[in-house]
């Protein structure tokens, strides 16, 4: 629905879902363009997402320094704080609703725009139907984010690209160093994504630079550890070093997660251990081959790895906040920002489109089937050329003492 | 002993031990050193260190391209292959230095120099004084090399500071990332430092930058899990959130690690588990405090993190391969090219002394007792004003699409 009529009131900005590495950049574009608005008459921040609302905890973004604000493109995870607060159906339950709404009433909020991955999305979209059933007078706008990449209808998230780069950047490092002495060397490297692959994919992209990952399993396909095995004698017995990037979320052909798997007689592991999966195959691996091994997870520093973020990926989260504020002033709502690849001249460019908002939630976008190699072990070059556009440039960070310098906000919370 | 006598001859370079950020530096400045001096008449690499001499493999650096030789100043990780191999006593058994001696009299190698730690200075010391006894004119310099930091009678080792930046730049996306939701979170990193707990330090300051462990627990000092549990549940009162950093190296007072302790009463980790200390730590906090945990390991990523290595430490790390070269050439043997700092204007500057080997070798430096704070849980302004001026600034890195180039060198093998 577009509506022409001019909207005068506050708006709402809330984090939701876990950290990325740009999160704060969305944030920053939807903060400015709403600071700079004629017809937005006061920008506040919910503390930790729906649940600031909730609580009544409402930072005031105008009490902000501009020049602290504008940190926030370099600062890593959700600066206004974050939630995985999963609220009701409100045909069951519509005690939130009727809370959000008095707080939206108190503070004239007439814009709420929700930063997150698909829960969010579903969040947004809940509680502007709510809204209309009411009628009360709100536009909502979703602001994508997930470095997962699994957001239905738009070709890549806000994010991800920044998170891929550390991960392709880490594992050619790991390379270099894994391949240093003239002894066999096995490691395996646990990346995050429990059901979509993207973040995975991305080691190959130190593969096609000629320093990465030999073996790269996704969690599109079903896992099997004798042809895991199989494929990690064949690389050592010709190399003598074998690098493996495993997603989180592997898992057997019965949908079993490799990382929970008990004892079996075909798994080679102990009873469940603590640790996560890498330690775990790498385990395995040394008690079937021998081999020296090492297990790497990645863990939280590949989401929040802001030092390396991608320059294209900082300026589309921050298009991303900016677009959705300035689409809602013009009349939208009910919309989730996405990005479009155009190829201009053979060159990547991005362009911003809307999608409904129940088009979009609870959809996850998985990594097509043939972008993965015949072997089931490796990404082809279609994702390669899908990816590399995105992580590229680094931008400007600003130090302190050569360590970064993030923003000092004041958080000013609304009486 | 120095020596002004012209020595013409070819020297071999080699590298030892854990890869760093910054040892191939060292390799640039002595590899550069020897192709610029007029008296050296071929640069050997030799392939994984000593045994590379051992097994006549040595790379000829004189047919490299010079464009790809400089990118060793940002490529991690020995590139002329590492070991670990340690060599006999000459007294008890001297194969291996009669083969040695044969390899040097085979290329006409009149000097050798050895990159790495406290064992590569004990085989540097080694050879130079078989050399001296069988009459074979030859000068012998150790080049230092360790994340470690713990090398004898330097200042500071050369790969300490990018390690240092590594860890201390991933504390604060750590701490931005642990604290964002509104429910509690301990979070435990664990560092490397068998022994000496500088690296650990290092994580002290991303604390004094306000983003960073609230405590921090070292090797120097006897690890004691009630002080530790106590410690942490005074922060958890207070914040909801801790972020601990802990050495791979602490142990309890009877000298066990911490991260091979069995079973407990006290301890609270079940029996032996895969998984690194971090975690096990991690899970010990989850079992008596019921708090969310997560344990992240650093591994390998923290000591081959060129994308974050100082320009301070590329510097001195390439200063000190040249130095090593330009004194033998001007006479010095049996001695390690070591670093003392100098405070001009209070401005910190890097002189670069010479140590005797055997003063050097088989010591262990550890930090001063004083530099860590009277709790045991973290470290004083001392040290921060000691480590700050080494990580600063960032090193001009090449990349390709906006990931690493490195070096790729033709290693043209000597017949």
């Amino acid at each position: 629905m577009n509506n022409e009529k001019v909207l005068r009131g506050a708006c709402i900005i809330g984090q939701s879902g876990g950290p990325t590495a740009v999160i704060n950049a969305s944030a920053y574009g939807a903060i400015r363009a709403g600071l700079d608005s004629d017809v937005i008459t006061k920008v506040y921040g919910a503390a930790n997402g729906i649940k600031g609302v909730l609580n009544d905890k409402l930072y005031i973004m105008d009490e902000e320094d501009p020049a602290e604000l504008k940190l926030m493109l370099n600062t890593p995870s959700s600066e206004l704080g974050s939630c995985r607060y999963k609220i009701a159906d409100p045909d069951v339950d519509d005690t939130d609703y009727q809370r959000i709404l008095e707080i939206f009433k108190k503070y004239d909020v007439r814009y709420f725009f929700y930063n997150g991955g698909n829960d969010s999305m579903d969040t947004c979209n809940k509680i502007s139907k709510y809204m209309q059933r009411v009628g009360y007078d709100c536009r909502v706008m979703g602001i994508p984010k997930t470095i997962d990449n699994d957001l239905f209808g738009t070709d890549h998230c806000p994010g991800f690209a920044s998170a891929a780069k550390y991960i392709a950047t880490s594992c050619m490092e790991v390379y270099k160093d894994a391949t240093v002495y003239d002894n066999s060397q096995i490691t395996v490297v646990e990346i995050m994504g429990r059901h979509a692959g993207w973040l995975t994919a991305a080691a190959g992209l130190a593969t096609y630079f000629g320093a990465g990952p030999d073996l790269i399993y996704l969690p599109e396909l079903p896992f099997d550890m004798d042809k895991f095995y199989a494929d990690v004698e064949k690389v050592y017995a010709t190399k003598n070093k074998v690098l493996i990037a495993v997603s989180e979320g592997i898992h057997y052909a019965d949908g079993t997660f490799v990382s929970e798997a008990e004892t079996s007689a075909t798994d080679g592991f102990g009873h469940a251990q603590l640790g996560g999966l890498a330690v775990k195959l790498a385990e395995a691996l040394k008690k079937r081959m021998g081999a020296k091994v090492r297990g790497i997870e990645l863990s939280l520093l590949q989401r929040c790895g802001a030092h390396l973020a991608s320059k294209v990926d900082v300026e589309e989260a921050e298009m991303a906040g900016r677009v959705a504020v300035e689409s809602a002033v013009a009349g939208e709502t009910d919309k989730m920002v996405a990005f479009k690849r155009v190829m201009v001249d053979g060159q990547y460019t991005c362009e911003p489109m809307l999608l409904n908002l129940s088009s979009v939630a609870n959809f996850e976008k998985k990594v097509p089937l043939e972008w993965i190699n015949a072997e089931g072990n490796g990404v082809t070059k279609e994702f390669i050329d899908y990816a590399l556009p995105l992580i590229q440039g680094a931008h400007e960070r600003p130090t302190e003492c050569s360590l970064p310098r993030y923003a000092k906000l004041k958080k000013v919370i609304a009486k």
